[in-house]
């Protein structure tokens, strides 16, 4: 039964990635008879969204469809494959923010067009020439993804449907990523504050709205689709958190060649997540201020990496992080048993909730 | 008649300015239902919106729509209202891709949050905390354009006619910004590129598109709007040329206290216009080298600017733009009077070419 949503998942992403190279494949086209110049923009995104990504908020908006009882079309998974370029978009913006070299263990966006100016020794300054193409493709991939969308094919109903869902997610993103970069502006840090940002950033957006937005592309009606609407986020929104939790275990903890960011990568970028919230309010004195120095230092050595780490574990933070993320799951494995949800759909949502939150990337 | 045309202008200059007061009214109250920490950002996006702006694209869709002899709604308006929010996310982001200081005698949104940062004594470094402030609130505003145009109120078949023109717009204007950041980094200036991105820029992005834009709110079958949107670009892509290549010369030559930016901010800013590269095409070589070496530098005091100037308008470039701008602006008033334009229109469509192209700021 679990192989089988296994299989399931893993031929969605197959269709996923095939939408989305067709869908690059013509903006290419386009782009290209504007002008040359716009081929490394078109090469940059299209090695950005094929080369990776665990397709995670298509995967859960074809779990909300699919929660209906009914079959996608290939229109669908063009819809659902729009999430992609939002989150490229939602990416690439990240990594300028937060001044990060890498991505998937290659230069981030910013980098590969600082070091292309470089390497055609082009006019003025390659830093700021990196910045303005980084801002220009996060805002054509969110357009794109808009763009992929409403030409997926759906139904003009399913469109005008999801619509709705659709615009409140990217605000609740844009608003939950604020909160974000708001939050290392801090003076303390605040595990209330921190599992905020956690249900918008990774809740909301990555979970909840996507499984909305497939279930709103197969039941049109508001109200007919108002009860499973509800079980979704009782499944989507537990889920969600532990999602990030799992995120911030593995932004100290991760295997860099596994995660294709540096090891310990939160604590050189200062991250201002649960599982550090959690880890400042059990420290004594001595180890509060060993953690509180090294954070935002990007030239710690492994040996420091590894004490940090050493000292986040001895607080027991890890431990309720982790007691955080199973009593998480298994409220979104309740919800996903409901009856709502129909029952082909099950093993789906369960895989995807293992995948979501027992991932080591 | 023209002051007729005049009163309209202000009367629907009027009413956007309202609609997105209530629009920004709503948000404010979502958006800081979330969190008190959003209150800075509506704060931020209010002023930008409300405290200025020409309200140059709604007005051109206005004119797109009256174009077809019909009278909009409020609900038209409000969906003309939503270009202003795409038009708040181009310039925040501009501002922040030129690490310009000011919009309109204005901290830009980037300055504007690195002081925030400053004076509340945060956390981190203010440029950054600016910088990725200025990335969400353009994201946001690109984000809520969109839902104010989907929640306009139009019908469903005029918002599903408008969303295409709508995505191709966007498309054309991230093309366009990325053409203009790759052009600052060419060794030698084009007067044909730079030609090039005034026509995405400016002709598409500020007057064609909104036009067709404010037709397909209009009239809903392609077919049938087809020969006006035809007579709609012989109209718009000519005169949004001349509005760019006014602008080349404001950014030069514009009076501060008028443009809201620094005298000879092109300058400073070594923007590649159409202009300059006239200018250098023309230019001896003594004046060539002279002007190279001021473009890009902050520090030029004001009697260095005045020299510039003064060797720009020696070359006669500033005269051959002007040129330029009464013949592109001549082909626009031609096309204005196309049979196709409803006549009703017609003085509409006059005042806007003359305001778009005889403006001061």
């Amino acid at each position: 039964m679990v192989n089988d949503a296994r299989g399931t998942l893993l031929e969605v992403r197959e269709q996923v990635h095939s939408e989305l190279t067709s869908y690059l494949t013509l903006q290419r086209e386009y782009l290209s008879g504007i002008g040359s110049e716009l081929i490394p923009v078109c090469d940059a995104l299209e090695s950005f969204l094929l080369e990776g990504g665990k397709r995670l908020r298509p995967l859960f908006a074809y779990a909300g469809f699919a929660a209906t009882g009914k079959a996608p079309t290939p229109a669908d998974i063009r819809a659902f494959a729009s999430l992609e370029l939002l989150q490229a978009c939602a990416l690439i913006h990240d990594d300028l923010m937060d001044r990060s070299d890498t991505r998937r263990g290659k230069p981030a966006i910013h980098r590969h067009f600082e070091n292309l100016h470089q390497s055609e020794a082009m006019n003025g300054l390659a830093d700021q020439f990196g910045e303005a193409a980084a801002v220009l493709l996060g805002d054509l991939a969110l357009v794109w993804s808009d763009h992929l969308l409403h030409t997926s094919g759906v139904s003009d109903a399913a469109l005008l449907s999801a619509l709705s869902v659709h615009d409140e997610m990217r605000i609740e993103l844009m608003a939950g990523q604020y909160l974000d970069v708001r939050e290392a502006g801090e003076k303390t840090p605040s595990v209330d504050r921190s599992l905020r940002i956690a249900r918008y950033k990774s809740g909301k957006y990555t979970i909840e709205r996507p499984l909305h937005l497939g279930a709103s592309l197969s039941i049109i009606d508001r109200e007919e689709r108002s009860q499973l609407v509800n079980v979704l986020s009782a499944y989507g929104l537990p889920l969600g958190e532990a999602f990030q939790l799992r995120d911030d275990i593995l932004g100290i903890f991760g295997d860099p060649s596994v995660t294709g960011k540096p090891a310990g990568d939160d604590i050189r970028e200062g991250k201002r997540t649960v599982l550090m919230a959690m880890t400042l309010e059990r420290a004594d004195q001595q180890a509060s201020a060993k953690i509180t120095a090294a954070l935002g230092r990007t030239d710690l050595t492994s040996d420091q990496i590894e004490e940090i780490r050493g000292l986040i574990t001895a607080t027991g933070a890890v431990k309720d992080v982790e007691d955080l993320i199973e009593g998480l799951l298994s409220n979104a494995l309740t919800a996903a048993n409901s009856a709502e949800i129909n029952p082909s759909a099950r093993e789906l949502l369960i895989e995807l909730a293992t995948t979501a939150t027992r991932r080591s990337h």
